[in-house]
């Protein structure tokens, strides 16, 4: 058995972002030894590692090649080569997410398909093959029409008012999902390792800037009945329970104004709505998504510290080498933590960075917020 | 001017060691394009920043070499070049602390003489050349001998207790220290950035390892008086505005049996006192040193939480490849945060990581340690 602290078992990570970067800063606490792959030189995680390899994520031999030589492989990003780490895995690679479960989840018509299965509440919904079929398709409108593949933060999801608005449909296989009378949207984050410990972090709530369809803000601890965090919490473990995975788990829901919990979708790795960890939780996502796909044992989330998260977006009408407004502001306000994500280009609505606010209060937390969000700009 | 969030601003550090590698797992949240020298190509810092140039910094040409092309160094290590340094300061760089700021720290002698020239107190010391100035000394036994350069961590001191035992003495130039009746030992960290902003942390007490001479445990807050805390202060930040020094300060004291606040010795950088303000302080000591050199406002470093920061240094009679026993018997511990500096062989008593203990209560904090303490081992 090789020893983990020690550097001597591999880890390589698939995609290069800041969900790596964010990865990586922990992962140095633990003397980890980690791998990273991603198609740009300018990546996020480029020097936090301790090798970088440019190269396509989604080609077979170049994943293959990357994880060869490794112990075990992650993700920061669920679009990849599934083939590459089924064959990883086959030969004896440690590969968390499993490709199973990431097989499932690629493809959002399997993954509904997942929710019946297991009963697991979900909006109504159909499978189409083509446009064609959206006029007989048996569901009620408004509908989201989502394409089954490569849909994320917005793109590949188109909104259909009736059988009318159907010039604006993808003419591609696609999921059309019921639109839910929204209340408010929640994320649970689960963890999971090999002896099969789960722990959930508590419910957060995150509310979408409309137009780029992105978590604007998030709330830690949602604004939820014990009832419904209840519930929530539930369905989260059970997915993960369901899945056998190992590694972290990001449960998307929407609580729609009857009070229903209909699972969105999920994410098998680090996610957005868990940014507000690092400081306002005992145990990170980014630790937690370590001590699962490690096998150590799962760590204590409990809240320390009410919080928000503001996604730094890039700001409309800007492109090109990105330039960060208003830091010295934000540094100012006690209790919020920036981090910037170091992509070397910003465009309108990219991910440039967040800022976390922790307070006493969430009150005063989301007063602050609203002051960090005006103050930090990106442009060019 | 250089944008510093957007690399453009290139800083540098002279030392590669923890406390580098926890200044970068910070810096990274600010995008610092930070490049390190330091003589070991297994430097904990090797793969955490933008360039890593390998060698020593205690050479001139080294040194100026590496700090031409930068815009700002810093140290993690007082030891260096300083030759280099103020002639890089002379030609425009930014350097800090300050090259003049080193001078008198790096010399026992005029660091004691500084405390005397502005009325700081310390304990009553005389300079001497040789061991035998020791028997005319005008100071009272038993003393601690210190040599006046290079001792750090115990090594360069020796403790005298009374003229008959000079035979254990350096035959060097030397400060001669008067021992004092100890009740405890503390550390106040305070920062200062180029505006003059000034904030300090709360004092923390230090427990010594009798055998290694280097801290076994921190506590945070330290357990003293209203009072004694407000001179602690007061003294740390005299110490900071008369030095007019920019960076973070560690200064070390000494409380005696009858209640006086003495100076021990002062560290112009983060230091050993500091780590327990990663997670319990809203501010942590290296956020704060950054902040301080880049003239940004200095941060919030109010406790979040009690903790006990414990020094996981390598077991006696181990010499070698590092290997880390008892890591998830800590990762089962609530609260417990642990750091592995990634070094690559062990020694005794060498500092090889630590682990942060937060609780709601100190008391509960120095139960866990203890449980740390007993736990985790650094074998070969």
């Amino acid at each position: 058995m090789k020893n983990i602290f020690s550097g001597e078992f591999k880890i390589g990570i698939l995609g290069g972002g800041q969900l790596g970067k964010m990865l990586l800063q922990k992962a140095h606490d633990f003397n980890l030894h980690i791998a990273v792959l991603d198609p740009s030189a300018n990546a996020p995680c480029r020097n936090l590692c301790n090798r970088f390899v440019q190269g396509d994520f989604k080609d077979f031999n170049t994943v293959y090649n990357f994880g060869k030589d490794l112990d075990l492989i992650t993700i920061e990003f669920e679009d990849v080569n599934v083939e590459a780490l089924e064959a990883l895995e086959r030969e004896g690679k440690q590969v968390y997410p499993q490709p199973a479960v990431l097989r499932i989840i690629q493809n959002k018509g399997s993954q509904k398909s997942f929710y019946q299965q297991h009963k697991i509440p979900t909006s109504p919904f159909v499978l189409i093959k083509n446009r064609d079929d959206i006029a007989q398709a048996d569901i009620d409108f408004p509908v989201f029409q989502k394409l089954l593949t490569s849909g994320y933060d917005g793109y590949g999801v188109q909104f259909l008012e009736n059988k009318n608005t159907l010039q604006k449909a993808f003419d591609a296989p696609s999921v059309l999902e019921q639109s839910v009378d929204l209340e408010k949207e929640l994320s649970v984050i689960v963890a999971r390792n090999a002896k099969g410990e789960v722990a959930h972090f508590p419910p957060v709530e995150m509310e979408f800037n409309p137009e780029a369809n992105m978590v604007a803000y998030l709330f830690s601890p949602a604004g939820i009945s014990p009832e419904t965090e209840k519930k929530a919490v539930s369905i989260a473990r059970t997915i993960v329970e369901k899945m056998k995975m190992v590694g972290l788990l990001a449960v998307e829901m929407f609580l729609s104004k009857k009070g229903e919990l209909l699972v969105n979708e999920v994410a098998p790795r680090p996610h957005n709505s868990g940014h507000q960890s690092i400081e306002g939780n005992s145990t990170s996502q980014y630790e937690q998504h370590l001590r699962a796909i490690l096998n150590l044992p799962i760590g204590n989330t409990a809240i320390i510290q009410p919080s928000v998260m503001v996604n730094l977006l890039g700001e409309k009408g800007y492109r090109g080498k990105a330039i960060y407004e208003g830091v010295e502001e934000v540094l100012k306000i006690d209790g919020a933590h920036i981090h910037l994500y170091g992509k070397y280009e910003t465009r309108p609505f990219r991910k440039m960075g967040h800022v976390s606010i922790v307070a006493p209060s969430l009150e005063e937390a989301k007063m602050k917020a609203k002051k960090v969000k005006s103050a930090l700009k990106v442009i060019a």
